[in-house]
């Protein structure tokens, strides 16, 4: 793999941006790689372990002479970092950004763009219930998707060398439009992690039920709805107020599906839910099959193992 | 490990079944196993694989002299199996069940059970979303939870054989009340369940997003929720029928929450989903702690690997 980047800025060092620190390195796509954190206690952990080729103490330090500026803060913070940043965007310069939600982002974020700065906002498909900058590994985007969403007048050169990018660190790259970003999104992971946030917060203010209970017997069901809902809070509040009206579509429809099998169970309608949940086995091999997972079983922890 | 039983008989023969056996002989703790399934086609798939010592064509020819007869069928077919074994059931011998529901396997077996016959229902809490005879495996209940729920009269001698059993398949090994039962299990696996079925259900309906795209595109939350709801339809119809009230009772609770935290998204209310979701990383930080599950990343699967 070759330099794809003469010089490569992460701005905020989480999950995905250390991640993608290690991508880089290991197929050696960027010459440089800066980094900045606003907190100076994850700056300070970045220097610890290593991440990053050099981090730096301000934002714009990190940015000055990168071809390729990538904001990796909340959805809710990019706004204003691209307003802090714009001045310092060298001309011809690629600003990218990894947040889950992209019509807000391109709304926050365009506005502060500088002419012959290209913006190519992205989105990769990939994380964990771990963040922080101990947490990212090379490994991350492996086989995942990552999603870009051009902007109107996107340069096509520009967004082929970013996938370019995307491809070298391991991802399959697909090109959509933010709105249908934004719901096939709120369908695939927003609905669900609030639903499993909703469900891990029930489970705890049950009092008839311990906690420690909760915890003892928490079979397969409930611990990966635990995962889910041990995710980051800040990400997911800003998903939540930025995603807010495909989020809530989508809640719709689900309840009114939860309420008709409510009333299946109810009314004693087996055949009703035998019938529902074929299908959603169904829908567990056609994803299989597109190798999003594996058919491992024991919901793959490995063969019983805790 | 030493005999605990000279004979075993397992009538049903899927993944709970399955893994009984492998995990028997793992430890040596039964002299001979045999099996029975009703499915001819699962009898020679059981011979096929050397599944139990002795595949009977007849449940009362697998029963006849069985020290411990367990019935691994699904829960609404538990009261009709015991009736056609009652009168072939050793005097002395234990009557055990692996359901997922406890009341009603109590309420549907017991009258059946002769005097003599010590019966003592249980429940290992362990499961994949693969089901069939198959799908078992000596390490499935390694320390997972097996809930003992005994009976009024139940002997004490014979829950504590069946116990010594359990814990010689690897899991630990809890006494419980069965209403108390069928109200943990509605919180951490029974709605968790019909949750994501319904969740999977709604992707699957929407027109807007292809399944292709929801396949694809599914991320860490959706792609649990798919492993949860591939699960066997017929076991979890029977759960949801039979374990109706404590159901209904939570997934009441969970949309009352629900509605709390949309309405939150609707108004913009970023304290209380922030508050919310930083109180449901802390129960998962106890399951962790109290060694049900990982601190792995990537939700188990392995570094990013598919």
């Amino acid at each position: 793999m070759s330099v794809i980047y003469d010089r490569v800025a992460l701005i905020g060092l989480g999950l995905i941006a250390s991640s993608m620190y290690w991508a880089i390195k290991r197929a050696g796509l960027a010459g440089e790689v800066t980094g900045y954190a606003r907190s100076p206690e994850t700056r300070a952990t970045a220097r610890e372990i290593g991440l990053c080729d050099r981090i730096c103490d301000t934002a714009a330090e990190a940015v000055e002479g990168a071809d390729l500026v990538v904001l990796c803060v909340p959805v809710g913070a990019m706004g204003d970092v691209a307003a802090e940043l714009a001045s310092v965007l060298k001309p011809g310069a690629t600003l990218s950004d990894v947040g889950s939600v992209k019509r807000h982002v391109i709304d926050a974020v365009a506005p502060h763009v500088p002419e012959g700065v290209h913006f190519v906002p992205a989105h990769p498909l990939a994380g964990t219930e771990h963040s922080g900058p101990r947490s990212g590994f090379a490994e991350l985007f492996d086989n995942r998707w990552c999603l870009l969403v051009p902007v109107a007048g996107s340069d096509a050169g520009a967004v082929d060398r970013l996938a370019r990018l995307w491809r070298g660190m391991g991802s399959n790259v697909d090109v959509m439009d933010a709105d249908h970003h934004d719901l096939v999104l709120a369908v695939t992971s927003h609905a669900p992690h609030l639903i499993a946030y909703t469900m891990v917060g029930v489970a705890d203010d049950l009092r008839r039920v311990t906690d420690s209970e909760v915890i003892k017997y928490s079979a397969a069901g409930f611990r990966d709805f635990t995962r889910i809902a041990a995710s980051d809070p800040t990400m997911w509040r800003d998903v939540f107020l930025t995603n807010k009206d495909a989020t809530l579509e989508i809640l719709g429809r689900f309840t009114e599906e939860l309420f008709a099998l409510q009333r299946a169970i109810r009314t004693g309608d087996g055949q009703l839910l035998f019938d529902y949940f074929t299908r959603t086995r169904a829908i567990r091999r056609g994803i299989i099959q597109a190798g999003q997972d594996t058919a491992a079983p024991d919901f793959g922890r490995g063969k019983g193992g805790t």
